[in-house]
């Protein structure tokens, strides 16, 4: 462990980049928000749909399903892309399945009606961290989603749970280091995706020992991060509620 | 023909909706352009990689290909990702390949040395002439594309040639309308686009009679206004290539 | 321009290649022509089906949908069967499409009843004009399948517009040229599509500056030779369905 | 079995539908021809690739592959297109290996040099005995691609083998059958295809008691007939071969 | 025709390698089966479904439809997972077919109820024989399914027929070879697979000429080795049906 | 929490369903086990192949790549097999994904020389844990695979890591639990999998508040658990890899 470790951008360890969410980002889906961490920016929109699949009908509840892709020209090098390719990627897979289980911890499917909401987070530019930006950006498309669902007078009850956020720690050199970007993500020992509520619970933790393995001790020292860091983006999303949708 | 006839949001005929160019819109592409027509929204990137598919190969030129592709949630109804369907539409192959001809008509190929430069237009927000912004966005990506390689001393020779801008033109109830937002291209009985360069020549014309036929008159009177068009299209083009790139 | 110029096969610049139209070349479909430009050959055949799809139920309206196919030995050399390679190349569904929208033209679906006819245009033998010669014959198809129709008193009205037909103009070494076989096609400096209905307005045009851009005064000579073409071909559709079905 | 059972074209048990093959049939392939028993109609060519698969390289030797297919009209009601379904069916699939495996016996391999012919049966209209109507008609196609391929002095030894020809034969109430239209086809208890050489050697048989099973003393008969069948379409095959290609 | 033939593994030329049939080999499925041959090892399974398929539907009657596949790891190199290649290759397709229609002249489909029974043969070991032993497996998880299901009470009928079991036979260097393993088989001129009912009547005989043509003479002598080991592995499959299904 | 929770199979909370590996579960992979944890059977092989994908060519690495299937009727209701529809789930792709990692965490590629290990592990039978038992059975099979290339001398150095396995611990109505069954499995509120090293290191976590959400004293609960689990796992893969392969 380095005493003089520092990070490319000067931030402290334990520092968030800049996040800044932008609602109304476009205008057709109920929810559209563009959120950005750092250089990392997705477009998250919500968009409803009359009735459920199959599996939920006459259920009385609602659904909520997800999907993430990243723009061919996202990353560095530009990707292939997946509908041209014929083959959606099994990161791509991954990713859309954890968005789609963390905010269902953020709808109360019973008050929602036969109605299911579509998330779509589409990955505008790639910096590290593209899977917690999306279900953090997520959650305020939604929560707009369901606020015009409700002025609709098509939901029946308070389908709305309060906020989930969602942050990558990590363990570089021995350090933890919180939000990491693309540069620091890559050369990681371990890498943790943490997804949390408004009271502090875990929604979902994700922890992999990308080049080396970590313990107890080191686990905790990464939770204590994320927890700050979502503690952080919350306040955000509930900043950017509180404001007017442009 | 009736004597009242107005567009819904107050254009006269032969108005072009507000049109702006965003340069360096994301940061990864060698260019990256936000292109808005009134509401509809394309981010185009050019992208470079080294070398020619396998038809190109020993020629001693490079080669440029384009793809299309809307996102799920830019249309009204939210519609089914294509990656997800495994099936990519006919229209989106049809669109990919009007924006690749169109932007080869903007580079000398035999200039650019055995480099590909990958298009992408990916609508964020459509309300009609989606792929007309495309083309006019991709010029300018290209353009800063192209700098890019010359900076970096990869290029031979000079392979940009002048704009080619593209728009769409129709006939409304007897009326010749440049530049239709989707209410109108959607009841149009004649719909057309057209892709020009800056001497005024043609690229390509596609007209279709959606819901009725067209005369040679009618023909000529669509150009006229396509003609407007496209000239203060690519008086933008060069307005937002002489600006500085954020 | 060369004083010189003449054409491969000998024909004067505004001739088409000797057209023919083959009724019935198979029983199976209501309607099957197989029609020849000089070597192209297309099979085009009319299948009815009962019902609509999903978008056009209970709208008490027929549909009209075409594809177009090329068959691996078509072309000079073998092309991959599109079947075994698992994807349908953007250039057939753009020739789909445009098939299906000419078509269209031709056929009054109001009254059609909610029958959905299938055009299929295979082609047998490829050199130039392949697309336009599918449009020319799947009227012909069209017309028998809707004669079928009626004399089975399925079909409450009359569907069956005027003649559809539909053929190619290029530019080659400046010299505007009917009718290009695939020699000429692939040098054409300008290369147009143009289908035309039998009082000569126009269904669809599509033209593209392959190697060279077009300016107004050669686009109208363009359409000049394009519609003698089609009046021609409009003459022989009639007398092919003036003909008894063999 | 009963006493009056008579075929629904009044041939007799043990005769072949008519029997037409033409060749030359479209001029693109080295091999082209159109093969017809009574209404079922396949064109079948043979087209010559330099080069082998990756699992020939280097062999000395060449190889023959074959596709079978349906035109989406061949059948009374009309079929699926594969390409468009994304699916090739389980039945193209076998019957392409079985005309592969058919028309390699005969062909000397070790004889064609490192080529490749490409067998390609496309059935323009289905009524029974489509599978062995495309190896028969292919294997007059291999014999012209052969001569083609020794007319340009690609082919260093004589590869082509005597002719392969095929029939099916059937069991319809208890009655031994050659050639099955459709008609019988779908109601045989019994249905045969036999693959023979001019020897009057077994390349391939295949059996299956749809309805039914049978015994060793039916399998003989069923094999006497198709012997008989195969016989008469070799000579039309060598009959064919004698002529001039048109 | 050597004197000195003999097989690799000592069998006498007429002799079965050893089978064992191991019922209840899991408990999911209503009937599941580890069959071996020798060294070839398939888990046969039959799951039962409630409901037909459309072209079934409202005929009273029941369905049956199966599937083979190979684990990529049974072959001594391992192969490609075809779920993951997107594509499933045309010998699997033909050997499920080839199951499917076996077994279902071993189940009266009109006495079946309209449900349907899924045989999924999965091959874990492979060493020649596979599908042969599929279907004879097959036979046995069926009859388990269909115990099943009388002892639910859900089928109205009988529908079990007698038994059907398959075997290989081959011509290897002049000798008829009964169930070959996987270095006779890759080296067989003439391969044949016979499916036999426990009368002694053939379902389907599929005999090929692999690297030669056979005769009369020869065919004779493969069946009469393939009805003897059908009538041993009938035997087999109605000793381990008497058994206790652990 | 009620004080009489008990679990369906009688275990104590901190439990393992018995654990069986079966080493040359099959003969033909280079590493070949089944391993069972209770009704859960997988079978789990390490195939060796020359050479690595291009990513890896030539940095004198090895590669390690696992494919995680189950089988159609491994579940209580047969599941659609993957191949046939044409879609890997995305259940699938994060499984295979998941197994891949950990076993890379298992091995020094460094020292494999330029080869890749294909692990494949394939469900027979499921009842929960299939991920977990899919990673304890192959790191077996790694290890019978990497003493089988040093056996042939292929490999330079001493890639085997100590052992890596995988447990899945829940919280059940407020209990925690080890090593859930299906039954447990879907209906507990947090759902977690954790491997660990024989060091007691993570190599991954990943817990899921299915229907709840859960603390960090809950997490801690849960990992005790999970380290018990993991601790005997180890210990019965040395055990099977001290035994003699049958």
């Amino acid at each position: 462990m380095s005493e003089t470790f520092s990070r490319a951008d000067g931030r402290a360890l334990d520092q968030m980049r800049p996040v800044k969410i932008t609602r109304g980002f476009t205008t057709n889906p109920a929810g559209s928000v563009l959120i950005e961490y750092g250089n990392t920016r997705v477009m998250c929109t919500a968009s409803v749909e009359l009735g459920v699949p199959r599996f939920k009908k006459d259920s009385g509840e609602g659904w909520l399903t997800a999907e993430y892709s990243m723009l061919p020209a996202a990353t560095h090098d530009r990707m292939r892309r997946e509908s041209m390719a014929g083959k959606v990627k099994g990161r791509t897979h991954e990713i859309s399945r954890l968005v789609g289980r963390s905010l269902r911890a953020a709808v109360d499917l019973s008050q929602l009606g036969e109605n299911t909401i579509n998330i779509d987070c589409d990955v505008l530019q790639a910096d590290g961290g593209t899977r917690t930006a999306s279900i953090t950006g997520a959650y305020v498309a939604l929560a707009d989603a369901i606020a015009h669902l409700k002025a609709e007078g098509v939901v029946p009850g308070e389908p709305l749970l309060p906020p989930v956020a969602a942050v990558s720690v990590g363990l570089i050199d021995g350090h933890v280091c919180l939000d990491l970007p693309y540069e620091e993500d890559s050369r990681a020992d371990v890498d943790m995706n943490v997804i949390m509520t408004e009271s502090g619970k875990f929604v979902e933790i994700q922890g992999t020992g990308e080049h080396n393995t970590f313990d107890r001790e080191q686990l905790n020292a990464l939770l204590d991060y994320a927890e700050k860091g979502c503690r952080e983006l919350i306040a955000a999303q509930k900043a950017a509620l509180a404001g007017e949708l442009r």
